[in-house]
């Protein structure tokens, strides 16, 4: 097997992101995956080109772009094939039936994937379309990586998906104003057996009279729950690691338990009903 | 409403269970209920009366009792009515289907319920049969209370459930071996917005040749994540605090986010199938 199959170089670029300030933030990218030696994966926080707090939906569609057919495609694209590595970055996609939370993810020969935030948080419900379909896992050079965006992680059915459909690494595109995720991402990686990359903002947004601070402290955590690397809460910082990927394929908790194998999913019935059916007793 | 049901004292009694020493372990948790004054919900370990550690399936079956017509039961049912207090404890179930590593639930007016635990860890897989149905929650002057065991907690999906039935406590039988359950509890009950009561053991069990440590640690945790009480690894002790249930009546994160009404059921149909559909993009 190629190195990159066994043990890749996978981490997050965290920066600030300048509100409205497309050229600017596509420069800071490019300096951080420039900077990135030897990366296999990098990923790039929520909507990480144009900023978070738009002011209304309007707006939202003034930034958007169609999925493969934009400006973020096209530098995503390019970066990937000129840096060899596989990259990940939230961003506004425009489509007929509104603008979705997007995350693209391009790998070095130049494909692109895409997926549409299935858990909006808080005003983004006003401002997006909620995806449409469950969270894809993309075979990469650097593994196989699952993708979700940032409030996903709150509902443990997004990671324990991503898991099932055999990722190894979970893509995390975040825009954090709280500091749960970084905590809890031990829970949704030792339940899951995955690496996670949670790829933070930092600074502070002010628009609209809204005023943001993003929590910062991007990281990588592996299948046991232990943080490899971590960013502080308002640096900017590439954070990289080596990882195992072994670890990711090995779902054993000990030798007679499996995280996946010893669900019960014929009792699991309620966690995919619209609503519930089970009675008090 | 009743007292209870705004404001319940809910814990639990961790101590020393003595392998084979039924009536000793027995005036143990008649001690340690009689001690808990004003509680409503009291929580004891998982094969709290019998000790963990069987030999063999054989042995499993001389400590095992059938649901509501053995020791445990009478045991139990006497014990809530006299103290007036929900109880919960694990016992050994006899069934002409083998033997389920179960827990049995008491009201004070003398209702048993009872459920199977479903995710068996290590060992328990030689020595009993999976629980057959999913987790109950039960009406109670304490509250909704729902029931899981042990390595449960690792699973998601039995917490998940619980919620989505309604529980505002999750009454957590365990006898832990290692310290991540206490640590990921954090994880569930914000999740969920639920209170946990994790009942573990404390000392040393060595039963042919296999010395087990238990890591008490019991703890009492909030919809918000917060421990409220927890015990230490090592010493017998009576853990209670009056908790508000309306903390886990309320699913929002913000006023915008409901952690139950956001899940996106229609795109979780991996989580209840045998085998996982999905493919790689």
């Amino acid at each position: 097997m190629r190195k990159e199959e066994v043990v890749p170089k996978i981490g997050f670029a965290q920066y600030e992101v300048e509100f409205g300030e497309y050229d600017k933030n596509t420069a800071t990218i490019t300096r951080l995956a420039e900077s990135a030696k030897g990366a296999d994966l990098l990923v790039f926080p929520e909507l990480g080109l144009t900023g978070y707090e738009f002011k209304d939906a309007r707006e939202v569609e003034r930034y958007a772009e169609p999925f493969g057919a934009g400006p973020t495609s096209e530098t995503l694209k390019k970066l990937a094939k000129r840096l060899k590595m596989t990259l990940a970055i939230g961003y506004p996609e425009y489509t007929t039936r509104g603008c979705f939370n997007s995350a693209m993810l391009a790998t070095p020969d130049g494909k692109l994937h895409n997926y549409r935030k299935l858990h909006l948080f808080s005003r983004e419900k006003e401002l997006f379309t909620p995806g449409d379909a469950e969270p894809p896992v993309i075979k990469t050079p650097a593994g196989r990586v699952g993708l979700m965006i940032c409030f996903d992680w709150f509902f443990p059915e997004t990671a324990r998906i991503l898991a099932l459909k055999g990722a190894q690494i979970i893509a995390h595109p975040s825009n954090l104003v709280l500091n749960w995720c970084q905590r809890a991402m031990f829970c949704r990686c030792l339940e899951n057996a995955v690496f996670a990359v949670t790829a933070n903002r930092i600074g502070v947004e002010t628009r609209a009279g809204r005023k943001l601070r993003f929590t910062g402290a991007s990281q990588v955590v592996d299948p046991k729950g232990d943080t490899l690397v971590k960013a502080t809460e308002a640096e900017e910082y590439v954070g990289l690691v080596d990882v195992d990927l072994a670890l990711a394929d090995d779902k054993h908790v000990t030798p007679l338990d499996d995280r996946l194998e010893d669900r019960r999913p014929e009792h699991y019935g309620a966690l995919a009903e619209a609503q519930t059916q089970g009675t008090l007793a």
